[in-house]
This record gives structure tokens, C-alpha cells and sequence, in this order.
């Protein structure tokens, strides 16, 4: 008889609780904290032995603390005799960092895979990974889940589907919003950075490939940051005569200026998940948060009744 | 032809490059920062490519911050084809859960050994270990340096050491007040702490066992964190007339209210090493710093030209 158990961190205990309202479970009773000198102390109040146990932790900030905190509680979990852990990460810490930009540059996002397996992780499920590569980082079973569906459905219930073009905001990037015209049948349109030749190395031309005169445009990434790469697309976007431009993203980072600079756009709506918490001084009036708990409480489901979570994919890998 | 390669991170740069200065080398330029959302980003700025390459990170506060740091510098050395990796910590972050005190607790101290392991730690150098038992938790080589010839030489010239009693603030680490002992030849005491019948779980009767009358008394320990332990200790001692009370600890961790506690006290002086940085807001005018720049250095020489690094230890293990 398999029990299944549902574990937070302290970064983003909100989604978790959701999570568990969802599946009708309740999260197990952990006692965490900071010592003196930062170290995190970590216990579980009841017995995990034999348990199919899944540990939510979204990597925010501070983000150094909630990864070690959840390697920690991994580690503790292993040797308590939890028959089976899966890490959740709804934002995937380190993502960017998947490959050497440049010679004696760590890859970090390998190196999170790794110390997560050394913790104790059987499994990982995560969503909106920044590059799929990361999948083959970890030396196990990956659940790889996407909220396309969930931004798309919005988008399109909300905006004239025939008005609608999907933008992608940087070249490197087009197959997300790929799989947006796939489901919302709407043409696509890129954000091509140039360097201004005259100015070395850096990005100061804004080219727009493709039509978005009157148009109402959808920017796409899978994260919103600082902000500046989205700001400045859809700066291009008017400049070429866009009607309305609406942002869609899964992870809301939310870094440094990235509010201000959303709030002052002419930007309409910025639709992001709770993959990431947000506090409230950096929630704005036209953003929109939409809930993953839903699918990740069905992906939950479908490993620990081992099922397959490739149905979650919706054909998209 | 080996080449010794000397990195900090950004934790403690003062001693790495007091260790530098005494090897005659300099530290390898690095850039490391912080992304907007606190990802750490390194790249060293030279070729690393077959040296003998030696990190240097104290895990002092923000410690998760610090620790995540090293291990991405481990990780870039490792694919940038350094042909030796040893880690140097001179605080070792997590010390003290060193065991499961309870059930369904981590043993992080393990997990920090085999995070650096998976990270590409060939060996590991630390400073005075909270337990000597954590040697056995790296997979690899550990030289473990111990600060008791800097601490005791300063203690011995400085006090009669006639009128000298060393004592251990915890019966439980008598060990190392018994190297005290054996170098200075003076007799020994031990705070006993005794809980209260009548109060459960509360420590609250501190017995000295053995003489402290008119004695000048050295408390020693591996660190001081908030200095409650180290400032009750005191106070007994000199309910049992204690002459002076001096301190001597490894670690000056010195969190939260250890320095307030430490100035009101009556202890006359705060003998620590640079193990850690302290910064200006937390020196006081009875602390003493001595460094282990030169310890560490010698230590990095006899690695390099495999030697023996067993001559460090004089006789402790
Ligand atoms: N947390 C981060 N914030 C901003 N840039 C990052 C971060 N982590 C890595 N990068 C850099 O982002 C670039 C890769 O981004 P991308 O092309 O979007 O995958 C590389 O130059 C990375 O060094
Ligand atoms: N950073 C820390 N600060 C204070 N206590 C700690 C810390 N880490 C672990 N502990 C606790 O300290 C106790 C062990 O201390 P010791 O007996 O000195 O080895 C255990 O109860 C640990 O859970």
C-alpha cells in the first residue's frame, strides 16, 4: 500500500497548498528554519517511511537558500526511508546557464541536475523548462509539463482569434511561439535584434519579420525577468503599427525593474503563472495570474498511479 | 609541468589573498556576480587547463549564497579541464548536522561532502572540523588543519601560565580543551551543563568540575556562533571565582547577538581566527584576530608538491 506525500519549502507554500487542495490531500507537517548563522534546519513531524513522496519547491528568490533548502529536505527524506521522491520545480533555477556561452563558464543547470540526483531525487517534473536539453541533465525520469494550454486558452477566449498574431520576442526563441499559432491558428511574427553595426556589440535595432499593422499581438516567452527584452519588442511592435500588444509568460520572475517597466508600457495585459510566487508590491493592475496547480495535481496523479504524463503534453515536446 | 592555481570566490577575499601573498602566487582573476534574479554567474579569466587548481570559500552569511558559489566554480574548473580540484573551506557550512539528532532529520554535513564530490571536488581542506567524524563523509582526500598551535602559542605568551586552567564550555567536547592541556601543560576544567529536575528540558545549572578558583581560565571552542554557551560558561567561572576569563575559538561566526553579549560580558579577552571575515560592525576592542593564511598556505604547498600534509597536524587527529 503506496502512500503518497506532499511536501513544500518555505519558498512558495501558496502553489503547494493549491496543489494539495487539488489532489483532496494535505501537506505533510515539516518544521523549517533558519539557524543563527543561515544554515536551514529541516524535520518532518510524521513518518514518511515507504512513501511515494513529491516535494514542491519554485526557485525565487533569495534562490540559492530554496535550492539548498530543497536539497536538504530531499536528503532528509531519503534517509527517512521515502520509498520513492520527486522533485518539483515549477521554475527550474539556473536554466539559463545550459551551456558554455563562453570558454570556463560553469553549466549550471547541469550542475542543479546533478546535486538534486546526489540529494536523493528519483524523479524530477518541472515546468517550462527555459531549453528542453535540461530534460537530459538529470539521470532520471523527467516530467516535463507545459502551460501553454492553460496562457493560450486565455489568450484566445479573451482577444478576437482573427486579429491575433503571435510574436515571438527574439529570433533564438521561435518555437514557443510556434506551438501558440499551432493552437490558436494565428499567423506568427518575430522580434529580429540587430547589432547596429556602427555600435559594437550591442543590440539596437528592433526588426520586425513579419505583418502587425493593426494588428492585436501576443508576446511569448517563458519567463519575464527585468522585463527589457519584452518591453523593447513591443516598443517595435507599435512602432510598426500594432493595434494592441498582450504578453503571455510562464514564469514570472519579476526581477528589479521589470514592474515599473511593464507598468509604464503601453503593454494592455501581461498573463503569467503562479509557477513563481508574487509578492503583492509587485503585482500591477493588468496583470493576469493563472493557476498550474490544477496540472501539476494531475501530473502528481499520473506518476504515482504511474501512469504516463505524456497526455499533459498535448503533443508538444 | 603542474601549475597551482589559486580562486576565491566572493565570500572571504581577504584571506584568500593573505594565502596568495604568502605563496608568493595571485589569484586567478574570476568574474563572478549576481543576476538580477540572484543566479550566480563565474567565468575565470584565464586558461585553467591542467592545473593544480585550489578554491577558497568560507561559508559565512548569505552561507547558501556561498556554498552555491563554490560549487559553480568547482563545476567551471572541472569542464574547463583543471587537472586537480581542491576545495578549500575553512568554516565548513552545516557542521553541526553532522547526524540525525532525531528522526526524519537531514545529515547535512554529508550532503555538503557529496555535493562538492558531484560537483568535481577531487579533495577538500578545512579548518578545525566540528567533528572529525565529517573526514569520513568526502569521498576523497580531506586535509583537516587545525588553528590550536596559533591559538595556544598566542594564549601561552600572553598569560602566566602557572595561574592557567583550560576549560570546556560542554562536557561534550572535551577533546579538543585535552589537546589544550597536553600544549600548554595546564590543568583542566569542564562546564557541566545540568538540566533542571524541576524544569524540564531546560539547561539551567552550570557546574564546574575542577578548580577555577583565582585561576585565569581559557574557554576554548571550535567557534563561537551566538555566544550563549561560551558567555554562561563564563559566568560560572567566575561564580566559582575565576580570577580572568579569556576565550579562544576557531570560528568567529559571532551571529545575531553574539557581540553584544560578548562586549557586556566580563570576559577579558576574544582570541579567534580569519577563518571567517568579521566585519567592521562586528570587531570589538577584546577581540583578537590571528590568521590562518600561513597554516592554509603551507598546507596548499604540501599538496602541490605531494608531500605530506600529516605534518600540519602535530600529533592532533
Ligand atoms: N539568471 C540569469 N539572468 C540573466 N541572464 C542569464 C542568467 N543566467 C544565465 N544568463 C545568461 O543568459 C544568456 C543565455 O540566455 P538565453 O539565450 O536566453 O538562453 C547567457 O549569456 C547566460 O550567461
Ligand atoms: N547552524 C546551527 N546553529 C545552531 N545549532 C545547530 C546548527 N546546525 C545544527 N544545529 C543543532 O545543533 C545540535 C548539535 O550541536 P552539537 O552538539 O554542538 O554538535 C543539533 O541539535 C543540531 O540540530
Amino acid at each position: 500500500e503506496r502512500k503518497l506525500m506532499l511536501f513544500t519549502g518555505r519558498a512558495h507554500p501558496e502553489l503547494a497548498k493549491e496543489v494539495a487542495s487539488e489532489l483532496g490531500a494535505t501537506l505533510v507537517p515539516t518544521k523549517a528554519f533558519d539557524f543563527a548563522n543561515g544554515e536551514i534546519y529541516v524535520r518532518f513531524e510524521e513518518s514518511v517511511r515507504g512513501s511515494d513522496a513529491f516535494v514542491i519547491q519554485s526557485h525565487t528568490a533569495p534562490i540559492n537558500t530554496w535550492i539548498m533548502e530543497q536539497l536538504i529536505m530531499v536528503d532528509a527524506l531519503k534517509r527517512a526511508s521515502a520509498k520513492r521522491i520527486t522533485v518539483i520545480i515549477p521554475f527550474y533555477g539556473y536554466a539559463r546557464q545550459d551551456k558554455k556561452h563562453r570558454g570556463r563558464e560553469p553549466i549550471s543547470a547541469r550542475l542543479m541536475a546533478d546535486l538534486f540526483k546526489t540529494a536523493g531525487a528519483d524523479r524530477l517534473m518541472c515546468v517550462d523548462l527555459h531549453t528542453s536539453q535540461i530534460q537530459g541533465f538529470f539521470d532520471g525520469p523527467v516530467d516535463h509539463l507545459f502551460a501553454l494550454p492553460l496562457l493560450a486558452d486565455h489568450v484566445g477566449n479573451r482577444v478576437d482569434r482573427e486579429r491575433l498574431t503571435v510574436v515571438s520576442p527574439d529570433a533564438g526563441r521561435v518555437r514557443v511561439a510556434d506551438q501558440w499559432t499551432d493552437r490558436l491558428g494565428a499567423p506568427l511574427a518575430i522580434i529580429h535584434k540587430r547589432r547596429d553595426p556602427n555600435v559594437a556589440n550591442e543590440v539596437s535595432v528592433h526588426e520586425v519579420v513579419g505583418e502587425v499593422e493593426g494588428r492585436t499581438c501576443v508576446l511569448v516567452d517563458d519567463m519575464i525577468d527585468t522585463g527589457g527584452t519584452i518591453c523593447a519588442a513591443a516598443e517595435a511592435l507599435f512602432a510598426n503599427g500594432a493595434a494592441d500588444v498582450i504578453v503571455a509568460a510562464t514564469h514570472a520572475v519579476l526581477s528589479g525593474p521589470a514592474v515599473d517597466r511593464l507598468k509604464n508600457s503601453r503593454i494592455s495585459e501581461v498573463i503569467v503563472t503562479n509557477s513563481l510566487p508574487i509578492p503583492n508590491d509587485r503585482r500591477f493592475d493588468k496583470l493576469t495570474e493563472l493557476s498550474i496547480a490544477p496540472m501539476v495535481a494531475r501530473a502528481i496523479t499520473e506518476v504515482f498511479e504511474d501512469g504516463s504524463v505524456t497526455s499533459l503534453f498535448e503533443g508538444h515536446s
